[in-house]
């Protein structure tokens, strides 16, 4: 195991799905280090960029998407959900679910942050892969 | 990749288990918004709608079930354990597990939301999935 | 599916392993509600009863074990880590893991209750299985 | 089943990938039991030591590793990611991601503890395994 990388199959899945997104609508404490959030986390461990496409899911609307996203070889990206805008702004305050495509097997998280009611409540979502 | 999920084969199982399940009886601050709850999470990423049945398990008594739920295809819903009445309410303050059963591939997730002590506490059970 | 579980293979492992266990040592709050606690959540949907062993993993000493649990058919079991005694108790304040062995398929998940700091902490590891 | 961990394959993986850490810069409360951190939690059910090795990865900088950790046979190990030094400190308040990979199959998971606004939040990362 002389390289922890190097000559290893690249970990990780081309599809991920997380089913219970919620965004509050209101926050306490300085932002954005306390904005309450949903925040996707993606790691590409592999050697080549990792082009990902997001599709929202609503209650009861179409869905939207795609939502583009790169992650660079090696890295990681941390996304907030609430940051998105192009096709159109997540709607806060309202259950959706993130469905992740990948060109490249890549690990996908949702981590959860919520200040409304004062001081902080964090949650890791894990996602499901297939 | 021209769809996000057009050409795909649809994501998720059709069984799902939580067995971590426990509804707080009390609650602090507005409701419904920070009642105490145990919120299930489906999202239906497939091109049918998803027939879900819910199946209550105790620690001292015998299961409850089926409780129906319908998911359109391309939405999530997410439906707080709390709400379900037919056949029966769960009952509060007590352990309780789930298991969920679909007739197409659908992602669950339990959201969890305690109140009880003032402030917020969040938590998310992915469940297993066979 | 006319049954929620009579004609399905039971959905569950037969291994478990969870390996962030930390009991506080410190709680606030009526006990035992809120006494700070790891909780071992077990649900057995299948026809038989469950012959459940913990194995206590330690940093700096043997391991402990088998803890003999017995989950009925069809139901659930939550248990408190803090409450096991029987070879021995588990030390509070301190790292420890568990391999969770059963003779037939279970699902298991642990359940972190924190109120040493006041107000409320949850968090959920959903475990490995094998 | 006459012991717990006796005969049985050794359960875990030699992979894990966590996407998804970030250690806050700013801690309230007793140090070190409340300092802000990750926790890499790692369980050896097996017969073996396992030698470990991190590789920790960045948005904007190239990855850095490896770091080693040994986990002895039939032990837990955790792990603050705040507390490595060997190559170099891991940044706070920025986001990172975690390749764990081992010799021998293992159990990990990352738990959260964040007090930067009083009061404590817990979070449990299950990890990817592959």
């Amino acid at each position: 195991m002389s390289s922890a990388t190097g000559t290893f199959e690249t970990p990780g899945s081309r599809t991920w799905v997380f089913p219970g997104g919620h965004i509050p609508v209101e926050s306490t404490g300085p932002e954005p280090e306390f904005t309450s959030r949903d925040e996707l986390c993606l790691l590409n461990a592999g050697p080549e960029p990792a082009a990902v496409e997001l599709t929202v899911l609503h209650e009861d609307r179409e869905q939207v998407g795609p939502y583009p996203l790169r992650v660079e070889a090696g890295r990681v990206r941390h996304v907030r959900i609430n940051d998105l805008i192009d096709p159109q702004a997540v709607p806060l305050g309202e259950p959706y679910g993130l469905v992740v495509r990948s060109d490249v097997p890549v690990v996908a998280q949702l981590t959860r942050l919520d200040t409304r009611r004062g001081g902080l409540s964090t949650a890791v979502a894990p996602g499901y892969w297939a």
